[in-house]
């Protein structure tokens, strides 16, 4: 199988499909979204994950649920798209892509019946077509430009890796979780496409299993060699001398090049640093926030410890009622990271520095 | 409840009780043990796990499998004692305490008989008693043994700790894996005792959660406070600050002080380092190995990888047939550990200096 069949979010003959990733890798289905319930109920309930995936189906499932309005009234169209909108950014607040796709879909619409408002008067037809096409092109070029970011950061990727190379993964960064191709896999692809024969280690990432449920998933689909290991695992797999590169993503990023990401990268990062494995994070400059200076101004989200000891066991794996601690995302600190790769270029060390000056296009 | 009412295995009113540990945390069952094949399933089927603990269970079990034998010749009830024995060796073939516990059943009661095997020729009622009753003797002396090893190796270990303190530990080296008190929990019950009111993290030690399961359970069940985590968040509980001190087992030493112990201990000592918290290893001198030079000359057991996708879910979490490496045990390499404590005191580094030593008895 081809990488490139496998997206998140599918739009065919008119039709607009998530692929439901909570019940991977049992089964994949890939189901149709008709409405804004349905766009609302794919993303709150994590049928489709990952920061640009979310954006990618927030934005086609904004043009689906008010492609079908039949009236001839721009400004009626317009207000059912503010309520569309309104509702959708509910379904999971803290995904910065949703608002940020979302938002970009307004804009463009009232770019369309342009700012004069000049349009609101007409009601004919085609001006109504024109205004929902210009949805369906925004959600296109949303999707686009994703891929290309992707791609790019999937080609500065690959320039640090070579032939055969060992690789160990943490959580899921890959092509499901964004429009195509995935942040620190996309070298993997491009490079498995080019006849590199990485040989992947992918750390399950508990308490949600990403990389068992979905790294894996991906990465076998398309016949690359994977190796499934529990997260305690990466020492004795970096001591063994089987990974030469780690790479992982990233939620948020720092001036100071301290990155948030899932749960356990930071720990990955350290025994990098110990067993002297390069550790390269993966980074859209969308993620990297310059008003956060370093990373304990990042607040880290905890999760109900159900998830620890209850979620996937068909007994109870843990004292009823055990107090847990349950943080999502841990902060790698800048040091442990070897480079970081954007879609604009590898940002090296020093990164208060260096993350600034191409953030400001002098890089 | 009073930790002294948990142990592994349980002698009451001349019947044998074994806890069934593969009930845990979801039902705490004592069940009788009759005979040898109910010895032999109960550790095979690792219902009685822990070096220690079986090597107690084993003792009790040769001596409950031939107790009631009703002949009068002490010859052929030493030919039952080697079949009892030869069977029972076989339940857990690797458990090096198992067949040590055997052999000297064995040898005490061929001493009772006197090597000049004069006894054999006597069939009196009362030689078969007493044989038997020597056997008793031993199993009860092997047991307090091991408890009084493990008080002693948490009196050392608890002078190592101060009241309040948060402490991490991997895996199960508790109550229920020894006699009693277990090895690396042993200064934590003692401490309990002595209102230290520790706050104990606990890794849930994938993939067989040993942590989750049973360390939390027993901590949990003395009302001793108890946090669980998973494996990769130990860097982040390290990071805020919350952990001061980690104690772990060992499963077998080198004689330059490197230590295997369960998957993801070696993990645990690097993070120990970069923050700069002491790293105890809990180790008898039963586990110390002086022919064994270092840590690469201990093999590491792999296991079948369902254990990790497979074994404790609901549905599949990995694709299915997806390759695993699932290595049981890692190597701490000695640099990482602060100090070793055994029932014989505390040896700190050199440790390839001062492990000859105590072991020699100079210290």
């Amino acid at each position: 199988m081809n990488v490139f069949d496998i997206v998140p979010v599918k739009y065919e003959n008119d039709k607009l499909y998530f692929l439901d990733q909570t019940k991977l890798p049992g089964e994949e289905i890939y189901y149709e979204i008709k409405n804004e319930e349905d766009v609302w109920v794919g993303i709150n309930k994590l049928k489709v994950r990952g920061a640009p995936a979310i954006g990618v189906a927030a934005a086609y499932g904004l043009y689906i649920s008010i492609k079908d309005y039949d009236g001839e009234s721009l400004s009626e169209l317009g207000e059912n798209l503010r309520k569309v909108k309104k509702y959708l950014v509910t379904s999971r607040p803290t995904a910065v892509n949703l608002e940020w796709s979302l938002n970009r879909m307004e804009e463009r619409f009232f770019e369309y019946c342009g700012e004069s408002g000049l349009c609101f008067n007409k009601s004919r037809k085609e001006l109504v077509e024109e205004g929902i096409n210009a949805l369906f092109v925004e959600a296109e070029k949303i999707r686009l430009e994703d891929e290309e970011n992707c791609k790019k950061m999937g080609e500065y990727g690959l320039s640090l890796l070579s032939k055969g190379m060992g690789i160990l993964t943490h959580c899921n960064a890959g092509t499901i979780a964004t429009a195509k191709y995935g942040t620190s896999l996309s070298p993997i692809y491009l490079g498995h496409e080019q006849g590199y024969n990485f040989k992947i280690y992918v750390d399950e990432t508990r308490p949600l299993l990403q990389g068992a449920r979905l790294t894996a998933w991906e990465l076998n689909k398309v016949g690359i060699d994977v190796t499934l290991i529990c997260d305690n695992m990466a020492s004795l797999v970096m001591k063994n001398g089987w990974v030469k590169a780690v790479l992982v993503g990233c939620d948020r990023m720092a001036s100071n090049g301290d990155g948030a990401n899932k749960i356990g990268t930071s720990g990955v990062a350290i025994l990098a640093k110990e067993y002297n494995v390069p550790f390269y994070m993966f980074v859209p400059t969308s993620t990297i926030d310059m008003s956060t200076k370093c990373g304990d101004d990042i607040l880290i989200e905890e999760r109900d410890g159900d998830e620890i000891y209850k979620m996937w066991y068909e007994k109870p794996m843990a004292p009823l009622g055990i107090k847990t601690y349950n943080p999502a995302f841990d902060v790698t600190n800048h040091e442990y990271i070897t480079a970081i790769i954007t879609e604009r270029g590898i940002i090296k060390p020093p990164f208060d520095v260096n993350i600034k000056k191409l953030m400001d296009g002098e890089i």
